[in-house]
């Protein structure tokens, strides 16, 4: 058997559970369908753990860091050492994705795929590192075929931590000067979609930073001649080391029942490949939050999603999930503790 | 002096506050506005609490519960019996806002202002009953002066006695059969809207229930004559008990420096009312969601109001304010948590 890890596929969520658990979403004391959305999780969950009363106890956070070539580029309102920075700032507990892990309760591991200089041993945070960063993907390959696929296996890592921690949801986050430069090149090669419906301010880039972007992203797109349905190729030449183990860590989260949160423009890019790689994960994506950025809407329409959230947010780290994931808790605890019409002595009326 | 309670202007949040908020948030480590609305958020509540860190412990929900004599017309998917039904169920533990209440560690309050029979003492049930349901609206006034002052007290007294258990935050809901043709009568009215732009199917009504509640709001409005800008004979002759009520604990949280967030269309209608009564209250309203009932969009537009969450909800209860409260703790957990780009070493750079 030579069937590569990412091409074993999931197996879908439990219908049955589903069926159950839409049948007791009609049995509640509320009007049929008045809690929207809430209904529609608490069906999904009922499916994903194969069980009508679903809970949602162990939430584990990765936020995956890398940095990127094509920084040198001036493609990215920040310097590329802001990244490392970050990576300090994650460990020492003091960037938004730490206050929305600790305020959840989850386990928030950082994992660094790649940052330019190697950091160090620093608490909580995994060494998992495939190079330096990335090489610039407007003159060549992001990464060889090597990288891409230790980039993976990180993300398979990681998600096998969080089943060993009994995690009930994988968000996965990231970090990394530059990325939505990839993540713009990569959506655009894996959904067809032009670059100018994409490209956006990122963490904030001008008028100018927006024009070389654009150029180095359409430059990329017409070097490396990319094609629709191509996941492996796109993120290798112009994907990134965290994109890469998003990625593998959506497609390993769906293979063992373990369903994933999805932030925003970087992470959706990174989901596109995910489905493209393994079309049966989509069944174990629940999308968070509708990004700023304004290629997020594009992707989504590709994956089909909708968000729960839509509030502005443009951050990244899986800080658009991690605020989502407290919805999910609430659907659950409706779908478990409301009374049925028949217990509150409501169905003979 | 003489001038009714509810003409006492509210004081203004502490715009001083509301500064230093901003600021902290410009010096957090992320990019400038990247947390959208939740930095909103924080900014208004650092104003609400007159300080640059605020936080939200204590959050009260209150639930007022009455009948509308405009039920006989068959404008409800769900007969008059359901409201007293609910509030045994409320009392109980099994409806939506309870799961919810207990989620965020709120303190929950239903107050009986007015269902039909009177349910004799049930456990967490207050009793501030204003008469056994309203009239119908389309043949006479639905409830007299003296009733409406004692409807706008009942939610007085309900902010009184959140202000008593140090609450941070007051969340108001209702339940009422049939309450949706009052909020739509009493929106019209407040916003000068047409009844067509407002009229929805409530709890489910099917079209010869809408083809009666669309008669009923029109012809009330004709035959009153109710022009905008008269809140308090909006509500004596169209209005509820529970929205009267709703829009006497609007208007009293502000006057007490308690923010406000506002649940779906029929809460929404209060607090219109409670803006029109009041024009300093708006400065202390949050909107929790956008309800799937087609007349809200107008209503939000009449306050110029953007919803935080739009997630197909049409329930009442408070209950999309409560899911919606998460939010708000994690914007405040952020703001207060993060580390500054000085604390993380990051400003040098």
């Amino acid at each position: 058997m030579t069937m590569p890890w990412y091409e074993v596929p999931p197996s879908p969520p439990d219908r049955g559970s589903e069926e159950a658990a839409r049948d007791r979403q009609a049995r509640l004391t509320k009007p049929p369908g008045s809690l929207g959305k809430l209904e529609d999780l608490a069906v999904r969950f009922a499916g994903f753990q194969g069980r009508t009363l679903p809970d949602l106890e162990r939430i584990y956070v990765t936020v995956f860091a890398a940095d990127h070539g094509i920084a040198e580029r001036g493609v990215s309102a920040f310097p590329q050492s802001v990244t490392a920075a970050m990576l300090r700032n994650f460990s020492q507990g003091g960037a938004a994705i730490n206050a929305l892990a600790r305020r959840m309760g989850a386990v928030l591991e950082v994992v660094d795929v790649g940052v330019r200089a190697d950091p160090g041993a620093l608490p909580g945070v995994v060494s998992a590192r495939v190079g330096p960063g990335t090489a610039p993907f407007d003159d060549g390959w992001a990464m060889t075929d090597d990288q891409l696929e230790t980039a993976l296996v990180a993300g398979w890592e990681s998600v096998e931590r969080a089943r060993e921690a009994r995690a009930g949801l994988f968000i996965g986050g990231e970090m990394g000067i530059a990325n939505s430069n990839s993540a713009t090149a990569l959506a655009c090669a894996l959904s067809g979609a032009d670059p100018d419906r994409l490209i956006g301010p990122g963490s904030g880039l001008d008028g100018n930073g927006l024009a070389r972007k654009s150029a180095v992203v359409r430059g990329a797109l017409e070097r490396h001649g990319l094609q629709k349905g191509e996941p492996l190729e796109a993120l290798r030449l112009v994907g990134g080391f965290e994109i890469a183990a998003l990625a593998g860590a959506y497609v390993r989260a769906a293979q063992g029942g373990v369903p994933s949160l999805v932030d925003g423009f970087i992470a959706t890019a990174a989901a596109l490949a995910a489905v493209q790689l393994s079309p049966g994960a989509a069944d174990w994506l629940i999308f968070g939050h509708r990004s700023d950025e304004p290629g997020h809407g594009p992707l989504l329409e590709a994956l089909d999603a909708e968000p729960l959230l839509d509030l502005g947010l443009r951050l990244g780290e899986g800080s658009g999930a991690a605020v989502a994931a407290e919805l999910i808790r609430s659907a659950l605890a409706l779908h478990r503790e409301m009374a049925t019409f028949q217990e509150a002595g409501l169905d003979t009326e």
